[in-house]
């Protein structure tokens, strides 16, 4: 992997002070149309040895190029609100958005090979980070962005003699510290576990390039020109370029399906239902006020037919909670700051600190449901969305959140019934659109897509509950019920 | 100033019963109506001693009302990344948008009575932190929003019994800490301090409502009852209601300002400058580098003419400093998120972090610059810009973040002269727009938002430095130079 970056390969004054200057404006050029017209985040990630010019390349490039337009970030330790979020909050929140340039010096790829250099994890776990930054990377991609990887790379013996010559002179010593000795005395190791990190994730759209950093100036010019290469192909290219297409849903041969299994007559009297009312949200309060919940947090996410008593339920829960530890987080059309983002940004952003909940009064799995059904989105982004909810929910479920996902039903009867009384009634009038009516006439294409979402997105951490909501007394209880189950199993 | 909140005010259970769900359905309706045409944001602080049903009636409006449009704030320890910032961000991050309903349980009020219950200020200190909270408050109002303001009040003989009876009951006991004891034992201090704050901030439009807590139906139905009438009257008021005009800036008799003092002749030469450049560079990545800046911030605002440098000033600024270190933000149209909010909100949210740059390209000053002259807003509400800016930038100053402001000025003649350039070269397109040109033609217009601009907003902490730019060398070391010996100044 590394052979062509230890050749000594250089460029000479004379040529670097003639094409830089070309290559700036080439550059800034580019930049340009990137932001005149925001189609797509660029997101470059430079890795590497210590010593092997990874800031100054960075340094150099913004200078380049318009700072206006770019956002460098560095490798910080996390802050407190990042570390009661999934590991991956961190980068999600400093993705570019479209017609921006993120520059990541130092990436989700450092920790894992870190830790791994440090003998803190194994070789297994290190085929775990890697296949999620694999899915990771995958669905930037599909997103649209354009992933330029770069890695820094010095042969053993120039990274000797670069760290002694930093050292030797007095301007420069502050940026050798001890940890570039001791990972330099890893150096076999390190490049090993790099090589087999680097082969892994170099796939045809997102390939790493290795860069040979003895000489700065072959170093500059190599990025620059590969920078600018690539955005220039990607700004002439079509808008849409063509996409392979997922293979179909397997059709379906009969009308046999999950909903069949329910029992929607089930019911439950007023005077029982206040009871477990009662006692339920009593075991809920408790738990939230438990020492175990501090550390842990919930996330909710609430589907279910038009008037299928999604914000009933929603209302028993947080009656059992302080406002305080709670959110309830209707989602209706992104914002635009959302929509210059891959679609799970937005849901990311919400995702709860420790000893809070996130309520969510519908989904990410409206990709699968409502986007799909009405065309708002491409096959193959549906498609591909149920790997992409599958992760995120993994990356949920690693960093101790519970995640309880219900769909409440009700028959299309049951249905009609209560948009009539939504329209009678003055105080309720908010719940029912023209919208609600159109959806109704499209019930079995919906049904198909609920069948599908629970088929490929039940894993055993983040199963979905189906909620027989036809009594609402019934639906509401089964709710609370599994809430404080997973809560009571989980803490 | 709680006299008639001491007497006993009661709801019997039949009346609470009867009267509730009518409120309920009434402020369901006017949420409705809120969040249907987003105009004002509604902001909810509950305060008052300890035991008086705080939580309590902030969980009943959230029951009451629709929670997926409320979000309620308790009183946190504030997060690494607030404690970075100036005292206010964390109230300013969490305001609601427009449509939305904010209740803050525990607010801007509570640290300042609290360290002063305690003894950890003074009253000196007690009367700038209630000023700083008027000037606050009055700019929410100017934005438009809806501020209400809740007391809970017990007295002290109600307030004892309260505490003893939680105490004696197993399923409450949890409510009472030793620190609600502590407060207990400070009623009467702490009532003093009070007292004197609310009323110093009750203002015609967003007084203190002072609400008896003994009895929490009464309570609960006086609380609510309020929201809903104040929420409707505004809701039914007209969408731009008549505001009081600021008095006129005076007229100018004759045309001496600030700018003919400015000699615009001074040039430096290209070889003098290679030096110096060099010298402020190395100067200023040392300073970057100290023990002294990781405590610190710096944020660099930048104004000026069309053409006028900003740009190449601020490479010069970045060129110094390593890219992970600084972000350089643009100011264009905001966001939709951002129209939701304060003017000021979406400078806040770009603060640096301690160890930090953040550099504005363009800058809140736009609301007196851009904005007044091109009539983008009233003259009442550009006119109180500059004292929302004065307290903007002094609470910068407070957190001990170095502010450094820039005009960077050019003749009209060099103007033309650039803006010819920049037409007719290929990489530097992108910086001449149809704007400049209109722009230009408002030259006199502009000087005159200037100067008074600089009049009015040019505290000790926080003065102009107004960088003659006709000679670009001239200027960029100019600039450099104000920020090194600014920053060795307060480091």
């Amino acid at each position: 992997m590394f052979e062509s970056a230890e050749l000594g390969h250089k460029v000479d004054k004379e040529t670097f002070s003639a094409e830089a200057p070309k290559l700036r404006e080439l550059l800034l050029d580019a930049q340009f149309d990137l932001a005149q017209a925001p189609r797509f985040p660029v997101i470059l990630l430079i890795g590497g040895v210590d010593g092997a010019g990874k800031s100054e390349t960075v340094n150099l490039l913004n200078s380049w190029m318009d700072p206006r337009h770019i956002e460098t970030h560095g490798l910080e330790p996390p802050t407190d609100e990042e570390r009661e979020r999934p590991h991956m909050f961190r980068w999600w929140r400093q993705l570019p958005p479209k017609g921006k340039i993120g520059i990541f010096n130092g990436s989700w790829y450092s920790f894992p090979i870190l830790q791994r250099a440090h003998g803190d994890t194994k070789d297994a776990q290190l085929d775990q980070s890697i296949s999620r930054i694999q899915r990771f990377e995958r669905m930037l991609l599909d997103e649209g962005a354009l992933l330029l990887k770069f890695w820094m790379h010095l042969s053993k013996d120039v990274q000797k003699k670069r760290l002694k010559k930093l050292e030797a002179d007095p301007l420069t010593r502050w940026r050798v510290t001890e940890q570039d000795w001791e990972h330099f005395a890893m150096y076999d190791k390190f490049r090993k576990i790099c090589e087999k990190t680097l082969t892994a994730t170099s796939t045809a759209d997102a390939p790493w390039t290795v860069v040979e950093a003895t000489d700065f100036r072959y170093q500059a010019l190599t990025v620059g020109q590969f920078i600018h290469d690539a955005l220039r192909r990607r700004l002439d290219g079509a808008a849409n370029q063509p996409r392979l297409l997922a293979p179909p849903l397997p059709s379906r041969l009969d009308s046999v399906n999950v909903f069949q299994t329910l029992d929607l007559t089930q019911r439950m009297e007023k005077a029982d239902y206040n009871v477990e009312l009662e006692r339920l949200q009593g075991r809920l309060n408790l738990l939230t006020r438990s020492k175990s919940f501090k550390k842990r947090s919930v996330v909710l996410a609430f589907e279910g037919s038009d008037a299928a008593g999604k914000g009933g339920a929603i209302r028993r829960v947080t009656g059992a909670l302080d406002a305080r530890i709670y959110r309830v987080i209707p989602i209706a059309a992104p914002t635009d700051e959302e929509k210059a983002q891959p679609y799970l940004w937005r849901f990311w952003r919400r995702l709860p600190r420790d000893g809070r909940f996130s309520i969510f009064d519908r989904t990410w799995y409206g990709r699968v449901l409502v986007e799909r059904v009405e065309g708002y989105c491409a096959e193959v982004d549906w498609m591909r969305a149920y790997g992409e909810i599958n992760d995120f929910e993994e990356q949920l479920h690693r960093n101790g959140t519970i995640l309880c996902k219900f769909w409440l039903t009700v028959s299309p009867e049951e249905q009609l019934r209560r948009f009539e009384a939504r329209r009678d009634t003055a105080y309720k009038r908010f719940k029912i659109t023209d919208d609600d009516w159109r959806n109704r006439e499209k019930w079995d294409a919906y049904q198909q897509a609920v069948c599908d979402m629970v088929d490929r997105t039940s894993p055993g951490h983040a199963p979905w509950t189906l909620v027989e909501s036809e009594d609402k007394n019934f639906g509401r209880i089964k709710v609370l019920k599994t809430i404080v189950e997973r809560m009571e199993a989980d803490l």
